[in-house]
């Protein structure tokens, strides 16, 4: 029985009604007489699949028609290089903010390409907050910024204003949780293993000027978005099942009332966690300076980390997995996705509240 | 309920008891209390499941220990660009054979990147057949083959000897549908969702000294065979799901008898299908010249092209799908992977029988 409480950072929870689609279209597709692993990418079944996810990401997003929307592989991790490859042309610079350590992986990945100029950073503060007043030179090739920082628990609330600077996002871990003005960005990516599905699909969104910018040269065709734009994602065999588990996601998303309703839900349980570790300070440390916190992935420590195990100890013995902070900055990590009912939430905030009473 | 011959090209047909397996893992891996598409790919869960993968491809190709097993993103596609940009450095040359459309994509890929040598090609006969006695350079990067050609329905039966030149070659459409010596190559890549599972992954096979070859700068991250090498296939998030898929195909794979046992079968699959075309070539004209012929992809033309949608009406009214030959040749092809019964190939040929007897 499917029974954890599962605070994973990603690869993360998924929605009961959604994997439940999913193991019936492996066993046979609606009623095609395949499973969803031997239909053909060129199949008129798959069309409507990445049809349908297509329509229900513009629709749940608000995503204008000069908008193109892809499903790639490679994770972000992919998008790292070929945001550079493809934007980046020689005597440009981009801009890049740090905000964490998948930001400065993107960063180490655009230096490779071309020239990089790192406009802001939070790094000195070991990334608990988000840069503000920075300013952003006006000739750069676009400015690059991670919205939601899963190590450290940070997110920006208020994104920068560019002008005529095309702004790229990596929401891979904060996509559909909040409404977004997509139109502040140029570009969008995210892999889908958090908030839109599982892992194996990238989503890319991306505005259709942006596409003149590519050096038409040597660019290898799988790394050239506009090849992926020319075929709409099927420029390849593309990842049919993680495609199927996002189209269904984002069909959840629907039923749920969509991202203004998920995004209330998201404050809602990310308030009841930061109230408790706020109630107990002299227990609990939260790493996130307050005004940047993330309702995505809480972060914090104890104050007295010869207790850590004890309370991984407790929160296993209350069904909770996933809850160790990542290795960079240790202590601990809540992440709160769409998926992540509200009754798990409760049950962590329970298990800290009671832990914080008997060692406070 | 899952009941078509299915003869397509890729993604393909798998077998019953993978898709029942995972199926199940969908809405629960083991006992974990958590979805296999919920679990971290960090966790003790999923480093059983890609140990066991790698493992038992070890295990059915006698695969030696100084070769790497790499699952990657992408498709053969995105290989076609990583095996010039890690391997074909300035001042090298590298050799293509070019017996198809994959092939001659791979070509394209690399000239992006470098010096290409085209050493062989059956082009001017429409790909009918694979290359023989032709001379391979001795100061070559590496030599490029494609092993088995799915739209021309060509199979390498002796590779060439290329001495000291590393022989790298594309098996994504008959990869463990025979046996073969893994270390007349020094690298081996298949994209899974024809004989290895489902779209999304791609299997890698490389030999460690050709690492060493790797000009060391510039190479993105994500696109240097180093960089998965070292992460033993988690340098990003991997695709656990596809994984898990070929896992399970694996396993089944062996508790058939192991890859002899499957090229026994595919041996006879494709013996029942070229009997009956050669039985009735009034009706039937074969593509590929007759010692080429592949086993995994039998491809024809009606000799009358105007009983065309006739032949699909038959064959859709038997239950059998996938059988529409590719644009670029027309006609027919039969894909007859490791996975498809028996059963469906007597069906198939069956139909031939009578469609020849009926229109002879």
């Amino acid at each position: 029985m499917r029974n954890k409480h599962n605070f994973n950072p990603g690869p993360a929870v998924l929605p009961e009604p959604v994997l439940a689609e999913c193991a019936r279209a492996v066993l046979e597709l609606n009623d095609t007489g395949l499973s969803l692993l031997e239909i053909s990418h060129r199949s008129p079944e798959f069309a409507e699949i990445i049809e349908e996810a297509e329509t229900r990401l513009r629709q749940l997003m608000n995503i204008p028609d000069h908008y193109h929307i892809l499903f790639l592989q490679g994770g972000a991790r992919l998008q790292f290089a070929m945001i550079p490859m493809n934007f980046l042309s020689r005597g440009k610079r981009a801009g890049y903010v740090d905000t964490g350590i998948w930001a400065s992986k993107a960063i180490e990945e655009a230096q490779k390409i071309g020239s990089v100029q790192i406009v802001a950073s939070s790094k000195d503060n070991n990334y608990r907050h988000i840069p503000r007043r920075f300013s952003i030179p006006s000739d750069l090739a676009y400015l690059h910024i991670t919205s939601n920082n899963t190590i450290y628990g940070t997110q920006w609330w208020e994104f920068p204003q560019t002008g005529n600077v095309p702004l790229i996002a990596d929401m891979s871990s904060d996509i559909l949780s909040r409404p977004i003005d997509v139109q502040q960005f140029a570009m969008i990516y995210a892999g889908a293993q958090k908030n839109a599905g599982t892992a194996g699909v990238t989503l890319v969104i991306i505005r259709s000027d942006l596409l003149e910018q590519i050096p038409s040269e040597h660019l290898p065709s799988m790394l050239d978005y506009r090849a992926h734009v020319r075929a709409r994602s099927l420029f390849n065999t593309p990842p049919v099942f993680s495609i199927y588990v996002t189209a269904k996601v984002l069909e959840w998303i629907q039923n749920q009332g969509g991202v203004p309703e998920l995004f209330r839900r998201n404050q809602e349980k990310a308030s009841l966690i930061y109230a408790v570790l706020d109630s107990y300070r002299e227990i609990y440390e939260p790493h996130a300076a307050p005004e940047d916190r993330s309702i995505m992935n809480i972060t914090f420590r104890l104050r007295n980390e010869r207790l850590n195990d004890t309370l991984l100890q407790w929160c296993q013995d209350a069904g909770i997995v996933g809850i160790k902070g990542h290795r960079s900055i240790g202590g601990f990590r809540a992440s709160l996705y769409n998926a992540l009912p509200l009754k798990s939430v409760e049950v962590l905030a329970e298990v800290l509240k009671a832990f914080a009473q008997r060692y406070g």
